[in-house]
């Protein structure tokens, strides 16, 4: 499989998540327990990497798997982030109203690129920071609030303790990311064991989360498995597997391509929800939109494009027939 | 003289031309006729002109100067092509209002960009061509209207006509240019000499256009001549100044440089105009004015840094140190 088809098969998904969440609420209200949700995908995903673990154990014998307790260990800290991140999350919201907060969710583009590039050692061109840098001006532009629109005045009026919280949140998002591409990628087991990993701590730490509500809510409405259906119907099904699906295609990614293609897809998710949403709820599309979108797609191609492409090759390495033929070789970015 | 330090000065004066004008009014209004500035600014021109061209005639007498009248026939088009789009302006005007108006003046960017392709037949790379749209992004992003702004439901709801026009009013700006730039590099003529032929005729227009108003005015306010100077402040006065001045920049700048470097200032200009607005004149700077001036920026490095410098240039070229040497030279963008 190529990555640009996982990646782009990332994008549909993400972006239908965001619609069919929206399409799962009924008068702007969630008629299910949406803490729910996450968990359920969890299970999800771990119950499709245990089939296809076993389908691939039975195809061939010499399936890579690492069992010692130094390996595992390993596995549940992106769950431990994403629980801190999830708690910076609610207290940044504390500060900053939401469009403050979607703004500034921009910043873990630039925040992956940094720990990319630190704790995976990873190198970018010059041009390909840049590229970063244009993915969020892209989505931060297209989000940028049109006339019109009220409450728009406390943008960027908010506590500085906010603004702190966000980069903090941004920090935290990236480096699960980047944690979890370490992770992938630091030995050759089979991606469905490592996943088998991953979702078990998932699960875990989601029915955690479920607990913890039944507690502070006093088991009002009785245990989480009393109610763990309540008030679904066939489209927060879809959500579940839509959730579950873009969590193994993220997975995928992370082992055999990385953060940053993952960034990519996810953005350009974030503007084609956008689009739909245009279509689908009426909204009216803004210039800022346009102008959002045709910044990320420049980022793309400068990202993504062979440097001989982008620039002009010196005439000199064009010149001797042996290095022209290793240019071309050496331009292209597929992996 | 460098080229960049010529465009900074163009970007200085050019960006001081808008806040000077705001401070010639009184209330709001001009108290003289604004029509007067451009002519006394050809005037200026031409003087200096003269001078520098007399200077450079006693210095060294070989200076060369095109006097046969297939050459001087050609001084009065770029005049000719600034009435018809004076015109095509105010035609534009009657079908959009103002800020789609200003929204739709980032188009020569664009426009220069393409006719410097087709008619000076010079090549951009894929990736100068990338960074000139987003120049005109960048630009684009930072006029639009923030939350809270009055009139905003008219962008892009005018008549179709006003955005053909729109269109027509961007290639003439841009064919003035480009031509300008066509003219001053046909021949090594003197500068000062091009500047002589292509000020005459410049002064001769903007008279024209002074008996024009009188005409149609009636001369209820007696002939040009006698109310040149109405109502003039220091102020008006730096304004012609300032005006002249960036007038002889950009004749050196199309001849010593080319219209993308002048586009390049005149944009960051209007960015520098906006900063220092809302410093001078109390307006709250917008989300979209920071991610405009950062888009910008990126596209400066883009266009103007060194190939080798945004993307590695292949191994196989700096194995050779033969070759090196020769990657580096061409590398540089200095002319």
């Amino acid at each position: 499989m190529q990555w640009y088809f996982v990646a782009a098969l990332l994008t549909v998904l993400t972006s239908s998540q965001g619609i069919l969440t929206t399409l799962s609420q009924s008068n702007g209200k969630y008629k299910y327990d949406y803490a729910t949700v996450p968990f359920l995908a969890e299970a999800f995903k771990l119950a499709v990497s245990s089939l296809l673990l076993w389908r691939e154990c039975k195809q061939s014998p010499s399936t890579r798997m690492t069992t010692d307790w130094k390996s595992m260990r390993l596995f549940p800290i992106p769950s431990i982030i994403y629980l801190i991140h999830n708690n910076v999350q609610f207290a940044t919201l504390v500060y900053v109203d939401t469009s403050t907060y979607q703004i500034m969710g921009n910043l873990k583009i630039i925040t992956t690129g940094i720990l990319f590039r630190l704790f995976l050692k990873r190198k970018l061109s010059n041009l390909q920071w840049i590229a970063v840098g244009l993915l969020a001006i892209g989505t931060t532009t297209s989000q940028v609030k049109g006339c019109g629109e009220a409450s728009c005045e406390s943008l960027f009026s908010a506590p500085i303790q906010g603004y702190m919280l966000g980069i903090l949140s941004a920090c935290l998002s990236a480096l699960a990311g980047v944690y979890t591409e370490f992770l992938m990628k630091k030995n050759n087991d089979s991606l469905y064991w490592q996943n088998l990993q991953l979702y078990t701590f998932g699960v875990i730490f989601n029915m955690a989360r479920l607990v913890m509500d039944d507690f502070r809510g006093g088991f009002e409405n009785g245990p989480w498995w009393q109610r763990l259906f309540n008030g679904y119907s066939l489209t927060t099904w879809l959500v579940v597997l839509n959730l579950g699906s873009t969590g193994l295609l993220v997975s995928w990614l992370m082992k055999y391509a990385d953060n940053i293609i993952k960034v990519y897809s996810t953005s350009m998710a974030m503007l084609l929800t956008m689009v739909l949403s245009a279509y689908l709820f009426n909204f009216k599309p803004t210039l800022q939109l346009f102008l959002g979108i045709l910044t990320c797609m420049m980022s793309v191609h400068m990202y993504f494009a062979p440097p001989n492409m982008l620039v002009d090759i010196p005439s000199t390495v064009k010149a001797a027939p042996g290095n022209l033929k290793e240019v071309t070789v050496e331009g292209r970015t597929d992996s």
